[in-house]
């Protein structure tokens, strides 16, 4: 256990089930899980988040798919999977979200730039709040080929009103840059993103 | 018409379509839509919204289901519905929403008070902003029971992160009294609310 992860005990703290509405096996975790089937689980079918933000994966080792995961309880796969023509059901790892590792700024300070073309090139939106359609702000395009996080932690929704493949976009990873958008997420399979929000303790 | 529906002509702007990815038979809308099958559709599977906001309704008659719709893309039922469990996949009316219709107030002025029980007691929680977790907010339950609203509109949501039953809620409609579950929707399950945000032009 590394510095980072002491710091984190307490901090953060999710409960799974193997079955739907929180029923049958269970596990509690404080820190990242890199693959649930190692604790003999099948599936997770149900989730509480007592502290959060969690970001869940469809895959081990933190691959595919991405959930946003916040306090709350969620019942069932549709409670936190955005994307529901998608038929997996799967979501195998997950990691704590630290929106604002160094403390040093709150959430109001959460900044984004969105980019017109990849490679953080072209016209250039800067955003501090949440947006649930892009292109009701001004936006022009349903895509956003490249993304630079300045400060806070972020989802982006390839729906408006925050629906769809949803993309955790941090200052702490990728140094906040993210190129094109097979760097939004390991399995992205559309540049598409039509509303954005900040992740919030 | 009326002068407030020659008001919003122009100010809305909704196309639907009777197959997914806008294709095959379409109709532009600038004002609500009370059933859509008296146009001759048998289902919308895909909408763009080119100025909004606007609510669709699972049946005719603004009745059952509802889903916030912000301008943007919508190319398949899965990009607007909030719950995926619930297969019916209808939306068969549709209308505009002014979150300020009297143009005296802004998004930023936009309030709602959460209650802790039924009829406006209990311990209360007024707000601002969007709150993508109300219990990380400090909200200690998963269900609010009655709310108010103050100024603007909002949408509040089953579950945590904006997702599951989505429920519209205006100061132009019920006074902006929401007493209990029922007055939600004409077809509330279930008065958990884990989510809820402000409705913006």
């Amino acid at each position: 256990m590394n510095t980072q992860q002491m710091e984190q005990m307490g901090q953060f703290r999710i409960t799974v089930w193997e079955e739907e509405n929180f029923q049958g096996k269970r596990c509690e975790f404080m820190l990242e899980c890199q693959n649930i089937m190692e604790r003999g689980f099948n599936k997770i079918r149900s989730i509480k988040v007592e502290n959060g933000p969690w970001v869940g994966y469809e895959y081990p080792e933190f691959q595919g798919q991405q959930f946003i995961l916040e306090k709350g309880d969620y019942p069932r796969y549709e409670a936190w999977s955005g994307n529901s023509g998608y038929r997996t059901e799967h979501m195998l790892s997950f990691r704590p979200i630290n929106p604002n590792p160094r403390r040093t700024n709150n959430h109001s300070d959460s900044k984004v730039t969105l980019y017109e073309c990849e490679d953080f090139q072209g016209r250039k939106f800067e955003m501090c709040d949440d947006y649930p359609s892009l292109q009701a702000m001004g936006w022009c395009s349903k895509e956003v080929p490249s993304i630079k996080v300045n400060s806070g932690a972020w989802v982006a929704y390839q729906f408006p009103g925050y629906r769809g493949y949803q993309y955790i976009l941090e200052r702490d990873r990728h140094q906040g840059e993210y190129r094109n958008y097979n760097e939004y997420s390991t399995q992205a399979h559309t540049n598409q993103v039509q509303s954005i929000r900040r992740i919030q303790h």
